[in-house]
């Protein structure tokens, strides 16, 4: 950020008062410009015992498998995030969304919020993020090309739970800060 | 938003190329400024039988009382936020912290997640956010002086769960949209 967007004065970045971290502030007008992580929303399309995931048309990571998942907007609900990004990426309809984890990725300021979800139809194909979509039983996942360490892990616990017969809500972090 | 923070020439409203939503464009330099959810952590801390409250001493709802909660800051992982904040507006550590909520609230674009976590020790007071500071039994929770909806959604669910003897994970909605 070098102006800012209220009066487009150059801002600068101070403490201000009151506050513990270094922020964009404006000098002129005096706007505190906060930046906060972003929530990113998404799904574990389940069709019996197969998962539907995607393989990126999109940098970054274009060619690797995902999860359905996209950028939370402004006005919505976390769960309507999360199936309005599997129906962008996939063509799908989702229902019955059940949180099932929640990951922190400081490093990037992100907040991964990912759902089990039925798919309504067996009904899905490529879109414009998705160059291919497709269910996968357990056993053919191709954990070699997955685009994601959040959606790597995601996936190991969803099956190491299926394995145990119980889904339970599994928070953790992915930490790279140096 | 009315200037781009890039290079400050005013914004426009549109919708990008294989977008959905109109977003603020910058016409002279091509930026797209997307506004995102804001997420809220924060804590149910508890000794013993009590929680802990806060008084609000500042707006919005001053004089109410809240759990201590605050928005996630960049680089920090959701449970850090909601330790920190905490401790910020109570001077309490608290540790063990389990996510027992998570509101999403459309019509002001938030994420809450409330934990509930151990007070370390019985070592609290006022700071410049809370006026007052103090640990409630179930018995005397302020119910007509509780600040939000959210807090008070979550604490009606802390209790109900409490009493079934069982904390399981609340997703829920707090939803005013028009």
């Amino acid at each position: 950020m070098k102006y800012c967007s209220e009066c487009a004065a150059p801002v600068t970045t101070r403490i201000p008062a009151g506050d513990h971290r270094p922020r964009y502030v404006c000098p002129a007008c005096g706007t505190i410009h906060y930046q906060n992580p972003k929530v990113v929303a998404g799904c574990i399309p389940e069709w019996g015992d197969e998962i539907l995931l995607c393989k990126r048309a999109i940098e970054p990571r274009i060619g690797f498998w995902t999860l359905p998942a996209g950028f939370m907007e402004n006005e919505e609900t976390a769960d309507e995030a999360a199936s309005r990004e599997t129906l962008e990426e996939t063509g799908a309809q989702t229902a019955d969304l059940e949180l099932f984890s929640l990951y922190s990725i400081p490093h990037i300021s992100q907040v991964y919020l990912i759902y089990r979800a039925r798919l309504v139809e067996r009904n899905f194909g490529p879109t414009p993020e998705s160059e291919q979509v497709r269910l996968f039983a357990q056993q053919d996942i191709p954990w070699d090309r997955i685009a994601f360490p959040v959606v790597r892990l995601t996936l190991e616990k969803y099956f190491e739970h299926r394995a145990a017969g119980r889904f339970q809500l599994t928070v953790g972090t992915i930490d790279r800060r140096s």
